[in-house]
């Protein structure tokens, strides 16, 4: 006999990009910001006081909703803060989805919103991209209560113009939600619409251009209508002490930020040629990794042999992926070792 | 119109304690340990490294694992970390309950419990504790997927012997989750019963008796069969990476640990006896607090006086504990200050 529910039961749940253990590895397979994230950040974290430790944090983390309101030239009602962005994806399945009420969103995408909706017993209306990755305008039309729009989408790095995604928002009856993630790689973003739609959640995350993946930082941005029922479905102390002043110091060094997103769109480029020249197909990416189809070659065997170089990138054994790898943009030193071994292995 | 489902339309959600920004605060409200952590937690945060924060953590936290593992003589995977007690709790929800598997607990308890089953949409069975809060032998006979026992009870610091909750599980087909969040301030616990029954899930927190409510960690301790279930429900990546170096640190700091629950103990034993002088029936407490009943005055009357003077205890305006104060035990000096406000109050 089981204690769990039948659909916990039956379900796989999430499999997390591998983590290898070693330092001596080029690891290139979880998106992750190649470069530290800023000083300021470890300033941040080396002056905590045992005292903000000691306590509970601030349920609302007032000190970073305040730093991203500014960046955003929203008010703070606006922002809500989330450990990760995984934990307002949950919160947001959690206030939308249930049994009656599906979930939908465009085909292939991020691998963890089927996992949620099984957790939360919801129906799935998973709406297949054509092969140039354009929002499809079927999405528009479904009855699903809430509509996930993964934009620059993982894992193919392609980017819907936010016009677009306005007018999925005025269509629909329901709650759409952008999935911003890697949206500090892209050349626009769908902020400029938050004061248009009362029913427009966009999704920012710390991870990536920050290079915070391993403090668990995300936010809402939505009308402060939504955030408000949003917060009765979040845990009070979401995210801790520790983490909310050092997320607010990344977010208020833009500077260095700048920089960072510059040399990594430098790169991008240089893989993305480099790629081209061994006869990948490469689309242009918008995120900081880039999906690679191999034309002659079986993409799962380049993977492994990639793998026992200790070289790492992403291989999915899914439909219309199973062709491809997916690589994310590294330093300088990690892209030539990767392009070096590719040439070898092809 | 409304995009929230309709549970979540009409939940008024959690409210935590009040957390006063002032610093000149005589703060007993939310149970938080009066004294700061072990010094080698604040040396681990310290010492982090960028590479920590730029790369995503481990998904199951194998470091703090451990130390729980040899902290309590089980093997690692009778352990899965979580951000506070209060993410096992959802977690535990998501697994066991919905519509049609209640949730059951003894009342009056922590008041999350309700909100976190409306959240899920299940039924909450509550059954009444007796003026002695004695497990009330009616829960073994309820038709509850999960049963859960906050030990020692908050707000009422009462414990129930272990035996008893033993006889729980054993008589129960369903999951029994024993809330240990305060049990570091007991004198027995639970886990001695975690390999005799494939049903139990015990919570532990280190906000408490680690003094590291601002850090968020907390973790379940149960035989594999159930962590594997329940980590298909929890977030991927949902401890950050500073949060599990430093609470391992605090879990390996045993000689500091000892001598903090000695000192909140000797406090606590000076304030029941302080309040008891004052003609509150205090009972003797398990826990880092005390439920102190008011005879004759206005309980609300006496929480509203002690605010003004900046002296925060909490008050629940909630049957059988309205004539009641919930007094956090802080420092020698944060007591006296109470006991001679309350002196000058009654």
């Amino acid at each position: 006999m089981t204690y769990f529910r039948e659909n916990i039961e039956k379900a796989v749940g999430y499999t997390p990009g591998f983590q290898p253990k070693e330092a001596d590895v080029t690891k290139l397979n979880t998106n992750e910001n190649p470069y530290p994230p800023s000083p300021k950040v470890l300033e941040a974290i080396k002056s905590i006081k045992p005292e903000k430790l000691r306590k509970y944090p601030d349920p609302l983390a007032d000190e970073f909703r305040k730093a991203a309101a500014d960046f955003l030239n929203l008010s703070p009602d606006y922002i809500m803060c989330c450990n990760g962005g995984d934990d307002l994806l949950k919160i947001a399945l959690q206030s939308f989805c249930d049994p009656k009420r599906p979930l939908a969103y465009p085909t292939p995408t991020y691998s963890l919103y089927p996992v949620l909706a099984q957790i939360q017993s919801c129906e799935t209306i998973e709406i297949p991209f054509d092969d140039e990755f354009n929002l499809p305008p079927k999405l528009a039309g479904t009855d699903a209560a809430l509509t996930i729009i993964c934009n620059p989408n993982a894992p193919t790095a392609s980017f819907i113009n936010p016009d677009e995604i306005a007018s999925l928002a005025d269509e629909s009856n329901t709650v759409v939600l952008v999935d911003e993630a890697y949206v500090d790689f892209a050349e626009d973003n769908c902020i400029r619409l938050i004061k248009d739609f009362d029913n427009l959640i966009i999704l920012r995350s710390m991870s990536k251009g920050y290079s915070l993946a391993g403090l668990r930082f995300g936010y809402a941005v939505a009308q402060p209508s939504l955030i408000k029922g949003l917060l009765k479905v979040k845990d009070s102390y979401n995210v801790d002490a520790v983490a909310v002043t050092a997320a607010a110091q990344a977010l208020k060094d833009q500077k260095y930020f700048s920089q960072n997103i510059k040399k990594i769109k430098q790169q991008r480029k240089y893989l993305t040629e480099k790629l081209r020249l061994l006869n990948f197909k490469v689309p242009d990416s918008c995120a900081n990794f880039v999906l690679a189809a191999c034309k002659k070659q079986n993409a799962k065997q380049i993977y492994q042999k990639l793998a026992k170089q200790n070289i790492y990138v992403r291989y999915f054994d899914l439909p219309r992926l199973d062709d491809k790898l997916r690589i994310t943009v590294g330093t300088k030193q990690q892209n030539e070792k990767l392009i070096a071994a590719l040439n070898k292995i092809i």
